[in-house]
């Protein structure tokens, strides 16, 4: 039974080349040392670039390798756990919050955020920009689109963009009673933006998670956050204080 | 402040044409279609093929395209929320558990998972293989590593493999009073067997799922879980019976 109903799909030709390379990261190469250029390691190891380049990429969504646009390919680290396991009750912005709010506008709310808060496609919405930092490095951009109904108390004198005026839609929050939130994690690659701010290359995976905190029986804000899938492995201890602190790289039966 | 200490990265060649592609994704193509071939669609949008295979393949990381071995690209159907939230108390196996159990060998344990299992790399492990199908497609393939010790009441005797086996390690477990358990989420990439259980390239991209069963204050059983990063957005409804229901596709800022 099982996968035999299953067509076998063959290992592609750039797989071996996977296994020979891992093996000498692990054995050759120190963290954040620079790999040879291309050309050269494709001669080192005897195989065309375009090989050399899909192993390349392979290895990087592995977290294994780096690649920063005026750097070159790097060794990467091992990943940094990030704890994103929900308080109850808590809204963003509550005392230990990991984020550092940046910035806020009025901006036209995107589609898949629309339906979320059940508002019209590019209806504005007081949009709070946050960081994430954890051990020194940004490791998450944030959008937290709230709106106006939800804080209907926000001053608009003071302030009307900026950390202060992010810090004014945070505090408001707080006034809500929070019934719920709930939380989505999916594969996404880095907008321009969020790339800037995370010091990525545009177009780089990324793991989006959507949050939807829900007050007085409706969606009050809506998240999205952008995790480097490079560098994080998101966490959720859910049990209390256990986490899994090391960091399983390779996944693949070997 | 705020972003202003970062270099500024320029957009990639390809990022308006993956703007061009995906409004004509919407447009003209229904969910499902195939594509014209590369060479095609390079004509008709005045681009390199290297400029049209990149944007090609950020629309896959995106979830607005799927490639397959045979079929060629299609336009992806909306991703579907894979309830991923733990319940407290359960171990694999419970009634309700929506993973269908496949096989179980004793196999060597992996590096990473030898880490978490406080066990010596290489040692012998029961590993019960299970697939979890939702709307009747196969979307996460499962190895669950059980120490013997974990276990020490199976019986060696009947079904040493296959899903019998498989059922009776999972119901040994069911007899130890579990503590709690952790999760973590981070990118990868297909091994050779999930891709055929997948029914996915061999590298393609995928989100693991670690979870950490504590018993008797030790690590007693560790799974890991593969996810199809194309057609699946994990969900962790933390506050009751909240969910996010519909499919927020496009993240970035536009």
């Amino acid at each position: 039974m099982g996968t035999t109903q299953l067509e076998t799909v063959p290992e592609p030709k750039y797989w071996h080349l996977k296994t020979v390379l891992r093996e000498a990261l692990d054995a050759d190469f120190a963290v954040g040392e620079i790999l040879p250029n291309e050309r050269d390691l494709a001669a080192r190891f005897g195989v065309a670039r375009a090989t050399l380049r899909q192993a390349l990429e392979q290895l990087e969504l592995e977290g294994r390798l780096q690649r920063r646009r005026g750097v070159g390919t790097t060794v990467a680290p091992p990943r940094v756990g990030v704890d994103v396991s929900t308080t109850r009750g808590e809204w963003p912005g509550a005392a230990q919050d990991a984020w550092r709010p940046v910035d806020c506008d009025l901006t036209g709310v995107p589609a898949e955020v629309a339906t979320l808060l059940e508002t019209e496609v590019g209806e504005e919405v007081h949009t709070v920009r946050r960081i994430r930092i954890s051990h020194g490095q940004s490791v998450a951009a944030e959008r937290l689109y709230v709106p106006a109904s939800s804080v209907p108390e926000l001053s608009a004198i003071d302030a009307p963009s900026g950390p202060a005026r992010a810090r004014g839609v945070l505090r408001e929050l707080q006034h809500l009673g929070l019934d719920g939130q709930d939380r989505a994690v999916e594969l996404g690659s880095a907008g321009a933006d969020d790339a800037r701010e995370l010091d990525r290359l545009p177009g780089a995976p990324v793991l989006v998670v959507t949050t939807r905190y829900v007050a007085g029986g409706r969606t009050a804000a809506v998240s999205v956050a952008t995790y480097r899938a490079d560098t994080c492995r998101l966490t959720f201890g859910a049990s209390g204080d256990l986490e899994i602190g090391e960091n399983p790289q390779e996944r693949q039966a070997s």
